[in-house]
């Protein structure tokens, strides 16, 4: 198995409110998601991101869906602490909780969490000593 | 924000065991993950993926954990059918459970799901209408 993830896929209550929220945030979906009911976000890093409905998510993993949040978290890291507290008012406007605001992290760097209207949570996070490539990329 | 994905950080129970079954699929940490207490890989599309202490990462995220699988799904997308068997054959090998048996899909693919020791499912899928690049990015 090569070190890598094709599709990162959030299970959402509400397809088109998903859909809104990403676009609030600046994303774009490759596909007619109305129709196809799923929707596929190219990321710069060459995997996909899916919004798909929970319950087909669900059925379609051959899991038991507790009903929460279920022990994975995504971070998107960014280049400076204003760019953190940025993302982080836009999400926020966009209809994002926050579940911690942004302040100091132990490793010195600066983070913050949004959490998406399905309950997915995003660190947004500045991290000193990983190094962000102009495609995005990180390197440890 | 860019769209982009910088860290999938899955919550685990025990973080030496999830770090052999990863390695066991080939998976190498870049860091010394039993000093730091999280492990990080670096994958090929500049993401990084990590393992962490599911109490931990909670915290962290600043949310309730439900304690079972809470709508996000990973996958894995590979070149041939025959590549699906073989990974689910190999996740199997290392402990994690077949959640889905390999079969048709609806879109006219192939896939199946295993279950990482920590709940954390991965579908193993071919899909002929996606591209693999030599470096595994995906086009849609």
């Amino acid at each position: 198995m090569e070190q890598r993830v094709s599709v990162i896929t959030l299970g959402v209550g509400d397809l088109a409110r998903a859909v809104r929220f990403y676009e609030a945030l600046g994303w774009h979906a490759a596909n007619d998601w109305a129709a196809q009911d799923v929707a596929f976000y190219e990321t710069s890093g060459g995997a996909v991101f899916a919004l798909w409905g929970r319950g087909e998510l669900t059925q379609d993993s051959g899991v038991v869906d507790s009903g929460g949040w279920g022990g994975v978290t995504l971070a998107y890291n960014v280049r400076s602490r204003e760019e953190v507290d940025a993302i982080l008012a836009e999400a926020a406007a966009a209809g994002a909780t926050i579940a911690r605001p942004a302040g100091e992290t132990f490793y010195g760097g600066y983070s913050g969490v949004f959490v998406d209207p399905d309950g997915h949570p995003w660190e947004v996070a500045h991290n000193p000593h990983w190094t962000i490539a102009d495609d995005g990329s990180v390197s440890i």
